[in-house]
C-alpha cells in the first residue's frame, strides 16, 4: 500500500465556484490560509475565467497576489488563452485546463468539438512549457458522459496520451458526474498506470452515488497518489447535469489516515477550515461523515 | 472478481428497531412484500426481543406468520432462549445472535462479560442445531469499539473459531459504529476467509464515516459475497455512541450492477420498496445517492 498522498484542496476554486453567495477575495484567502494551516499540501486556489460567468471566481489575481509563500503547491484554472495570459501575470506556476473525454459534453459544455478543445489545451500546455509553468490537464466525463454513457478506457488513453506528448506536467482522470465504480476505476487506473506511469496521474472523484471514497481506495490500489477533494465536499458541475460535490477532504483525509497512509494534514486543524467555510457560506450544506461522527476512540494519525 | 453476491436486507429489524414510530405488523409486511418484489434474496423480518424494551419489534411472529413461502431466506434476531423459543414457535428457519469482539462493549450494550455473552450464544446454536434451524452469528464490534478503540484481528478469529466449531451455520462480521477503513476490511477479511472460507461468512458495514461502500468493495475483493444492508440507509445501534446507518441497500445494489456483479434485485422495484418506507415513516431521513442521483444514461444491471 501507498505511504504517503498528496490531496489537492479544490474547495477554493471547485467548491466556490458553484455557490450563489460570492465571497470576497479577502474571504477566499482566508479559507485558502486555513487549509494551508491545517496541512493541505496542494490547492486549487481559483479560476480565470469571465467575471460575468462565474463571479465567484473574480479576482483571482488578487487572491494569488495574497498567497504566501511556503511550498505549497497552487493552481488556478485556465479555459483559454485569455485567462492564461491573467495567469500567467499573477504569477502562478501551475494551471489547469480542462477537455472532456466525451465529444458530446465538449459540445454541450464548451461548444466545441473535441478536436477543437483538443487544441486549445494543447496550445495551453506549449505557453506553458514556454513560460516555466506546470499544465495539468484535466480529462473530465472519463468513465460516464451524461449525455453518451460509458466512455471506451481507449478514448481516455488516447487523449491522455496527446496531452503528455505535448508535454503535460499531469493528468487528472476526473469523473465528472460520479457515475464510475470501484471496478470501472480499477480498470480504467490500472490501465492508465501501466501506460503512463503514477507519478504523473491524479484522480478527482464526485461523490454523486456516494462511491468517491471507494473509487479512491481502488485507484490506490493501482497506485496512483494524488487526489483531488473538496472541503465540506462543495462543488459538482453546473454544467453536468445530476453532478454533485467532490469527494469530500475531511472523510478522505480520515480514510487515509486510517489506513496507514499519510497525508500530511492534521484533521483538528481541517475543522477549523471547516468552521470557517460554514460561516462564510451559512445557507449552503457543508457535507461530511467524519466530522459529524468524531473520530473513533484512540484514533492515531498515520505516522 | 465475484460474479453474483447475496443482499441480506436488515431494514424490518436493524431499521425499524430505531425509528420512533412503531409499525404495524401489517406495515412490516408490506415493507418486506415489496423488497421480495424488488427482489431481495435474504430478508432479516424481526426479533424475538422484550416488546417493552423495543416496542417496534413486537408481534414478530405475526409479521412471520405472514411472510409469502418463495425460497426468500428469512431470518429473525435472537437475544436469548425465551427469544429463541418464540423463534422457534414463529416456524422462522434462520436466527441470528449478536456478540460483540470487545468485552467493554458486552458489558455495556447487554450487561454481560464476553463470556457469558458466548455461552448464550454457544446454547443458542446448539439449541438451533437441534431444532434443525439455521445460526447466524453476528460478531459486533469486529474492527472498532467506542469504548476500547481498534479491535485485534486474533480476537475476531478466535470468536469466529468457537462459533463455527459449535456450529454456527454463517459469522458476520459487523463494524458496529462504522470505523472500519478498506485496508483494515481487507486486512481481517483476508485473514478469516484464509481461515474459514468466503462461503460462510458475511459482513454488515455502516456508512458513519462514509466508507461502508469502499469497505464493501474490500471485501468483495477478499471474496466475500453476502453483504447485510439497510433500505434508506436505515439503522444504526441506539446502544453504540456515534453509530449511524446501515449500509444503503440502494446504492449497494447500484454498485454492484454497475461493476458487472449480479444481485438479482431491481433497482426500479427497490424504489417502489423506497417509497413505501417513506410514507410508513414520513418524518424520519430516508438516505441514498444513487435515488437521488438517478442512474446514470444508458445504466444496464449486470446481465
Amino acid at each position: 500500500m501507498t505511504e504517503k498522498v498528496v490531496i489537492n484542496e479544490v474547495g477554493p476554486r471547485d467548491g466556490l465556484q458553484n455557490q450563489a453567495r460570492v465571497l470576497s477575495p479577502e474571504q477566499r484567502l482566508q479559507l485558502i490560509e486555513a487549509l494551508i494551516a491545517a496541512g493541505l499540501p496542494a490547492i486549487e486556489v481559483g479560476s480565470f475565467v469571465s467575471p460575468r460567468a462565474v463571479p465567484a471566481m473574480a479576482d483571482t489575481d488578487r487572491v494569488i497576489a495574497g498567497l504566501p509563500r511556503n511550498g505549497v503547491y497552487y493552481s488556478a484554472l485556465v479555459p483559454n488563452r485569455k485567462g492564461y495570459e491573467l495567469a500567467r501575470a499573477s504569477g502562478i506556476k501551475a494551471i489547469g485546463s480542462v477537455i472532456a473525454t466525451s465529444n458530446t459534453f465538449n459540445e454541450k459544455n464548451i461548444r466545441m468539438s473535441s478536436a477543437q478543445a483538443l487544441a486549445v489545451v494543447l496550445d495551453l500546455i506549449a505557453d506553458s512549457k514556454r513560460d516555466g509553468i506546470d499544465a495539468l490537464v484535466y480529462l473530465s466525463t472519463a468513465w460516464e458522459c451524461p449525455y453518451e454513457g460509458r466512455i471506451e478506457a481507449r478514448a481516455v488513453i488516447d487523449l491522455a496520451a496527446q496531452v503528455f506528448a505535448a508535454g503535460a506536467t499531469e493528468v487528472v482522470i476526473a469523473d465528472t458526474i460520479g457515475a464510475a465504480d470501484p471496478a470501472a476505476t480499477a480498470a480504467l487506473m490500472k490501465m492508465l498506470v501501466d501506460e503512463f506511469g503514477a507519478a504523473r496521474l491524479t484522480c478527482h472523484f464526485h461523490d454523486t452515488r456516494g462511491m468517491a471514497l471507494a473509487n479512491v481506495y481502488a485507484a490506490l490500489e493501482c497506485g496512483i497518489a494524488k487526489f483531488d477533494a473538496s472541503i465540506g465536499g462543495l462543488g459538482g458541475c453546473p454544467f453536468a447535469p445530476g453532478a454533485s460535490g467532490n469527494v469530500i477532504t475531511e472523510d478522505l483525509v480520515f480514510m487515509f489516515e486510517s489506513m496507514g497512509v499519510k497525508t500530511g494534514i492534521d484533521f483538528q486543524k481541517l475543522m477549523a477550515a471547516r468552521d470557517l467555510l460554514r460561516k462564510a457560506i451559512p445557507e449552503e450544506p457543508i457535507y461530511g461523515h467524519t466530522p459529524e461522527a468524531g473520530l473513533p476512540k484512540g484514533f492515531r494519525a498515520a505516522a
